[in-house]
């Protein structure tokens, strides 16, 4: 089940339509864009792909499409969380059938779970599945409850585990994870605005947002990075900060990924289901262009 | 629309059979128990009923055969909240096409949603809904952004805006809710543990779990306290709390309210869909007694 | 060491003259008010008397004369926390010579301490006092780590622990301590904004900084609460809430404490040390007499 | 009033006699070690050196008696941080009579301050010290009310206002500081576990506990990593996270921090005052060699 997953990753916006419903022709041309790209994997219908706003019927239609469209030039993992238990395992069961590479899992949501119960939920997953699973850490669990060995021990103990999403900002933990896991977890940085400081915590790629707009240029500062260029990665990393930074206080995210996705790529992929973007105004041109600028350049 | 609304709802449970899906002949028979105990409404479909366990059809059909059933008998407020806007606006209509007598509404779950994106959210779904609409409480708006005349105004500009189901132990907060709000606002409290502490906050009735199991002796002891039997309120409250203290420490708080239901009543609620419940162990007859007759009796 | 404790205690200012230094004249003057305002108890030198800004000298000459000035006419309890555990001895030990009725303590703060630092501190300090201990409730260490009977085990072991002062608005973890504490934890209500509320919960008293203004209203009100005036609790509770805020969201909560106890008794307390108060601004006399009104008359 | 301030500074010890007292021998010695071992500063009373739990003329002591051994060949930034602002007022005007080289600030503690009353606070501290201040990093103030670039505003304006020592673990507002700061904000990484990771924040420096034992391995890593040695930075932090949990897992960083100190140099910093370390026990010999090698051998 060990294979092997690096690199950097989109967490894919998932296209509407007008109607709301899933765009299967943007779904296409996004996953041959990042094809293009020479990006690393595809993380598909995450909280970046409306997960929780898609019914199952849309959430399998999209999966289904990049992964065909992906034919194998690029990694697929389907994220495949859900409220119920029984909803997850199925379609971790459509993501084997469909020849995805892995699936991805957030823990339970809203009812709140006890670190026994979450483990359950993984194991039914991770064992449906039978395609290699990165949970997503846990933060309360590993805090509260247990110590970081037996936290990864847990983990370890999920059938067809391969490793994490670590989509958090505290790094010491994201460390621990590396130090007793070590090779048995693969673990992904989710925190676009830590890139390259997670690599100093063991992490073998990234997944996330902007990777849909930057993901050539995150790609490279990565890499250069890793390869020991300390002062560009510096500075990247300050300005990919400012950008997000930017983005997240302009109250127009949604209407930002769609704007620019349009302006570099030519594809739209619409505006998210409300309450997402519900109050997003557009961004000017001029503003986009400054903004995608500013992180293409550094 | 300002109809009036009070007294003591059970947070109903969705009965499901062995397969999970909605029980809805064990829906009429919850509903015919509920007339018959003189509970003065039914909240249908929360947090308690599942809602995030199951899809629109699934919800629709459940409300429909328990307004349908009520028929007048006994209020019934609908819990129309969804993750996306456009569904909770669909299941409002719903409500409204079914003839329930009112409709409450999370706010937007998952993605974080300031306060202007989760005041559009419940204006949509009120408009929609043309019912009284009952809103949670939302502590993080309120602690941190705003003050309470203020929260109060913009809650009341929500059209159809009728009171809150206030589902949180703060009492300082509930009581400045109807300092500010007044008749405007009709308070529930939606804490079970603080049944007749929220009614010197205001509240004007009560919305919760435990209601499924100890309806008439709750709906009792709240009546007798607001009438001035404070010391029966007080042993009575101590009672009810420790009761809950021990059940949710019980690591089976599903199985408690499956064996109790079919102990008191003979009707057969089936186990939540997992995660709910997936590690419940059953409870042994003579602790559900036990438990049970600790309240009945108190 | 059981002696009874009940009723309500004003968390006694400590007045300060124009250098800052402890104004004892102005101690006895307010212990005389309380006297002869009929109050229960003085709670001296916690919070509101600023203990984290006096010096340990200047806490024993304010216990001191405040003691001697109630003389037995008031009971008095000291407030001997301090950031090191030989600090706290000390002052218990103080507190016993000087002729107190009983000793308060926060738990260690600043430093993060786990449950059992915690304890060990609480032991030395109540063994040191040989006088009834009343300890703070410990929030996180009852949430997270241990279950409420286990808690109330280990406060009961503390030498001398004769009750706590619950200062937090959660009224469910206040009823369980009076369930699983009974008579052997004599608990008072330190939220001053749930006086009434905390009846229900087995609360034996209240201590509070809004007494200082308002004792005898508030005594008033919670006796004839408990004796079965529901309805006038509940209005007074929200007149009471709707002062309290009114006054915290006028960032002049030190300002208010001063001009208002200057203009019902001639009593000048002074404002407290910076950063207390260094950015009130004073009340007007008539915003004064309005807000003192409210309560006085409720 | 722009010094320059950089590099990797022990937030020295505060070495105890049996009697509980400054041991200022032992100052003497610890700065001889720290300058011998070719750190570039020192922080001096901070968390670490006990400051809550020391009175005012013990810091002034040992304040004194470390800038005066330290003489030029170290730099020396004294915490006067304190609860009441007076407090810290003195210990700043203190530090610049006694010849420090700059003074560092915790934001007001215990009593809960808006944005406001902290940097009145800070705007105090800063102008009697008339040194290059170091304030804390505000995480609530910073997350709650205002947006980065407003918040570097608003601290630029305190006066003397050098840096900060950022001790917190998102490294997203930590970059946020840099880039919206840039120059004016000297910024040192406070969170050990973290320290090349904030380089990529824009850190010139750091400050924490843990290099009183491993100084120089933690300098020379944090140096090579800077200049481009990514994977040796990579495995260096690892080896250090993984002792850092050990050590605060064990129940005893007190004895961890004595008996290290003690092999490493023959210095003995006595136990703090109780409650820190109230409760731990001694380190064996063996353990105490392991861990410390496992750092300096990485």
């Amino acid at each position: 089940m060990q294979s092997s997953f690096s690199g950097l990753w989109p967490a894919m916006l998932t296209p509407l339509d007008a109607s709301g419903e899933p765009n299967l022709e943007a779904v296409e041309r996004l996953v041959e864009r990042f094809v293009s790209e020479g990006l690393d994997g595809l993380y598909l219908i995450g909280s970046t792909g409306q997960w929780p706003l898609l019914n199952l019927e849309q959430r399998k239609a999209v999966a289904e499409r990049a992964v065909r469209t992906a034919a194998g030039r690029i990694k697929t993992m389907v994220h495949v969380g859900a409220v119920a238990t029984e909803d997850a395992v199925a379609l971790a069961r459509h993501a084997r059938n469909i020849g995805a590479d892995a699936i991805s899992s957030v823990a339970p949501i809203y009812y709140a779970a006890g670190a026994d119960a979450t483990f359950e939920h993984y194991r039914r997953v991770g064992e449906a599945g039978e395609l290699p699973l990165f949970a997503y850490h846990l933060s309360q669990v590993n805090q509260l409850a247990i110590d970081a060995r037996e936290y990864v021990e847990r983990l370890l103990a999920v059938p067809n585990l391969a490793g994490m999403k670590f989509t958090d900002r505290d790094l010491y933990q994201f460390g621990l994870l590396h130090v007793y896991g070590g090779d048995r977890l693969q673990l992904f940085s989710g925190a676009d605005e830590l890139l390259c400081h997670a690599v100093l915590c063991g992490a073998v790629g990234a997944i996330g947002t902007f990777y849909n707009i930057w993901g050539p240029a995150c790609r490279k500062a990565r890499q250069e990075f890793a390869d020991g260029s300390v002062e560009l990665g510096r500075r990247f990393m300050l300005v990919f900060q400012r950008a997000i930074h930017e983005v997240i206080r302009s109250q127009g995210v949604w209407s930002f990924l769609r704007g620019a996705m349009l302006l570099k790529s030519g594809i739209d992929v619409g505006m998210p289901r409300a309450p997402l973007g519900a109050l997003d105004k557009p961004w000017p041109e001029d503003e986009l262009r400054r903004v995608i600028e500013m992180v293409d350049a550094a």
